[in-house]
């Protein structure tokens, strides 16, 4: 069986979606688009050669008995609406981050989803997904180094692009720590502190960079992650859990070892998309063989993106009040668990 | 359009490419299987659900109009027979190691894809697509740290079963380093000469366990590569370049790193499944991709079959007469260059 | 020219100098000891076969005219009045830390010091001799990564006694970092908060393990420093920069790398004192050296002794109040600079 | 009690030993020196302040009865007859490499040490006092990954002078290994073959740069040792034993790591006594502490000297046969034992 997918958004991760889909991976089709930009949409069924309808809006495309699954990847404001519309045709969604903008809206998403009775929905939330976070679960599952007390990481971009406000270093960039850090560790936040250190004159002026966002967990565990997005010497994730036994690494990125005029060392990715590119090949394999195994998503639920939706509005609450700030999300439902 | 595959062979190496064709990678279907087990013939096609029609010998198969491309994966001795008929049938051909089991029977391989006209024949040294490697050739295809003067190899196995022999270090284990090794510093091999060190007594009785083989290239390159398939402690594949401004090296697999109970470390993989995995995916993906693109397959060819088999035949002999033996490879015909 | 030195404190940390005087380390000699217990400082002089004085008191070793430097390693509330004599005494003064156990007896030193007209006093800080820190130092000073921003350390021990308590997690451990970092970036400390993550159950019911430690700088610099005593796996002493253009990170001690049972790595050190074997020779090699070169010891000075102080104290408020403190420490004098 | 010091040849080496004694290590003093250069060693006498006599010749320094040891740092082929002058008067000597320029010139030296009745002859071979050396050595003692069966090993320069010719790859380069290697896995040279690859561009045209020696031992251990003095990227000693239960490798020199401009790294040494100038210091010390302790030196003895003379000569003998050559060694006295 083939998992037929129509897309909402045709931009660029969408693009890249449906070539992933068409190109890459094993068990989808592309059968239906649109995006608000109709010709944008006509032009991609060209480009990859698709027998897909294009549609005139998210609720016709929706609608098409041939499409099982949508992919949302519009932008995101536009989430809710679709996601919302997909789960009411019962039809499966996997949708990019953010899965709404607000609190309110994710929640909304959830109820429906509980509602309607099984999962549908999956977020795009690849780091789940890479062989080195995985291999760092994996440890922490089996227990190999005791009970984890404090996590370090470091989300570090070369540089951004003007757009790029100080908000969205929690919105966009540690937006993925908050959703793998959890994840890691089967914990929930508690309360959140943004430090602001000594500015970098490479940053835009309107910048606060880098950020040092500091967690407590309920369990009381230290978390510390610092965003630094114009860091200009490449793209950098790291993360280290220190447990009552030992501490525990995230793999970095093998390369070829070069000694040379007087040194010994390893290139440096400079690109995020290289960073994670099975992750996003894995993510939607995934999404499809689990429907076809169990008829649900195994991947980041509607509910992972409300935590991260509560978490992100507490942290960009903490960068504005310089306090520490409670990050009030609503008990797990047993849907969930 | 999809690549219609016959499978000539469905012994564990033949259904994994099944599964990986049929359940991972895109672009490709199994249309036809045959096994001189015809019960296993039939019951590959139940596991994988395979649309696919079940003939009584290979002969059959490559003249079924449906298929586009043959896998050959039987045993060594029966493959030049299949490649010789595909080739005949102008079908292509993706043809695990050994191309034939002799010089002479890669000879007339060769002899045959050159009548027909263009590349068909692709064969299965996935190491040229595994991400190390890669990244060692584009190094040194950019002269990052000059022009090479040695290479440093070990091809280590936890254990091997009782059926190994010693020949079969260099017919089953040496042949990947024989085959990529030329491929990354674009150089043929002109001597090789054969040192037993000191044996493990982890090895059994029959078995001469390392060994040290030593190659001079027809530049005058020195290579050593050590095979050891009882190290124990795990599967080790390590190559360093010698160049003339630097060294160069294959990258380690990465993995979590432990500080525990004094000790810092990681793990090694015991299993050589896991180490080439992406490769043995990317190597059929490109197959595939390539003969869409091109009309012809890119990866290693018929020729680089040959070279593997005339530099084997030197080194068995190697090991026999204790001497160094000169490798009488032809010279490579302008079609392969 | 030889240092004669007088030794006031024959405990573990006195004999261990007295023994790297007479036996490693060239340039010096003991001519002089003295201890609240006589036996063991007449022990000691038999034990090593000194040459040397036993005297009853500080004072009366302090005008012996053959004591050309004074060591002092008494236990720590003794070490001001033993300091003090001495520069009254014109003599120099190696001093364990503290320096003093409060902020206002390290201020009488330093204004003793100054009125005395030439430093005669060197604090037993002994990481600045430390080859890996020395090496951070000198790649910082060379601006070879850009303006520090970040500084990540970790001071871990796999285990402490039942006599250590949460303070001395600041007064006997956190000091080190202390000391080092505010050299490494010529910087000084602005305020701090401690964070109590989860404690390991691994430490004593009296004892908060592990602690977080945050600064800031005068210009704004992050540190973040974890103490964690009971740690378990060794001794592992951290240090990261985050600089402007690049990261520089403390080397970690190099070891046998070890291949073995599907494991690769390689061991830590369980005890400090390894970790810092060669400082402990350095940093008095070079208070003979630099007092025979220049006639004033070169290492960190009593103004360095009184920060450690005064930070100490805020971080000791810090963990009491579970706010941000301040750190009032007075300007630093020109005699100093 | 001191060591009381005459040094024969004041050149680059004998300066930097009496340095070492004089100002950084302890228990040794210079009392006499001599140099066919009187001027010489005046002047050495002078600039480092020494109270030492100067003498015509080795004859009468050694004669000197305030001489306890003789440091013979002289040009190679005067070596052997000083320290044969040295051991006649009973006199302790530390000599550099070579311990004589021949085989039987070292024979004459072993067997005039035997025939006085105890060691008084230390070679300085420095490695065996690398803190590296010593962890590999513990490890194998220990027995950590089995019985070792093979070794690969590099010695890497960035350049040598022209006067360095391709003997000295053996006798000037090489002899380090040579001693240090049978030292690490208490065996004998049985055998050696020595390859030349393609050379590199940027040696002198009268050097054949680099080379590959490689030995077998009497216990059949394959030995494999890359000499290479135009690497050009740095000074590089590696080292890496493969035993039967895993493998065991010579640390690196750990540095600095930086991540920067798109790469992470660390420095390479480019000198060599920086690489080795704790064993430098070590050997010496040792010598001394050993001889207060034991009355013998116990360090690399003559019969070491002797060793590294025989298998040296087979070597240069195996560079000009292009065969394997047999290394034929007398047999260990138990003096040696």
């Amino acid at each position: 069986m083939t998992v037929r997918f129509g897309v909402i958004g045709t931009g660029a991760i969408g693009r890249e979606h449906i070539n992933r889909i068409t190109n890459t991976l094993s068990g989808g089709r592309i059968v239906a688009v649109t995006d608000v930009n109709q010709k944008a949409a006509r032009e991609v069924v060209e480009t990859f050669g698709l027998d897909a309808v294009v549609y005139p809006d998210d609720t016709s495309l929706i609608a098409d008995t041939n499409v099982d699954a949508v992919l949302v990847t519009s932008w995101g404001p536009a989430h809710e609406g679709s996601v919302l519309k997909a789960i009411d045709a019962g039809k499966y969604v996997f949708c990019e981050k953010p899965l709404a903008t607000t609190e309110e809206g994710c929640m909304r998403i959830v109820e429906a989803e509980m509602k309607h009775g099984k999962r549908l929905v999956q977020v795009g939330f690849m780091r789940r997904y890479d062989s080195g976070y995985v291999q760092l679960k994996d440890a922490l599952d089996r227990n190999e180094a005791g009970e984890p007390l404090m996590i370090y990481c470091a989300h570090r971009n070369p540089d951004v692009d003007e757009k790029y406000t100080t908000d969205m270093a929690i919105t966009d960039t540690l937006v993925h720590e908050i959703d793998v850090l959890h994840w890691l560790v089967n914990d929930d936040y508690q309360s959140v502190q943004v430090i602001f250190p000594k500015r970098t004159k490479r940053a835009l002026d309107h910048l606060r960079d880098p950020q040092v966002i500091i967690f407590e967990t309920k369990t009381g565990m230290h978390i510390s992650v610092e965003v630094f997005v114009n860091c200009k010497f490449g793209y950098d994730i790291q993360c280290e859990v220190v447990c009552e036994e030992g501490t525990l690494k995230l793999p970095d990125v093998s390369g070829v070892v070069m000694k040379k005029e007087g040194r010994q060392g390893s290139t440096l990715l400079m690109d995020w998309k290289r960073r994670f590119i099975d992750a996003y090949d894995k993510e939607l394999q995934d999404f499809m063989d689990s429907i076809q195994a169990s008829g649900e998503p195994q991947g980041p639920t509607a509910w992972d993106g409300y935590i991260a939706a509560t978490t992100a509005d507490a942290c960009v609450r903490a960068q504005q009040s310089g306090q520490r700030e409670t990050i009030a999300s609503a008990d797990k439902p047993d849907f969930y668990a």
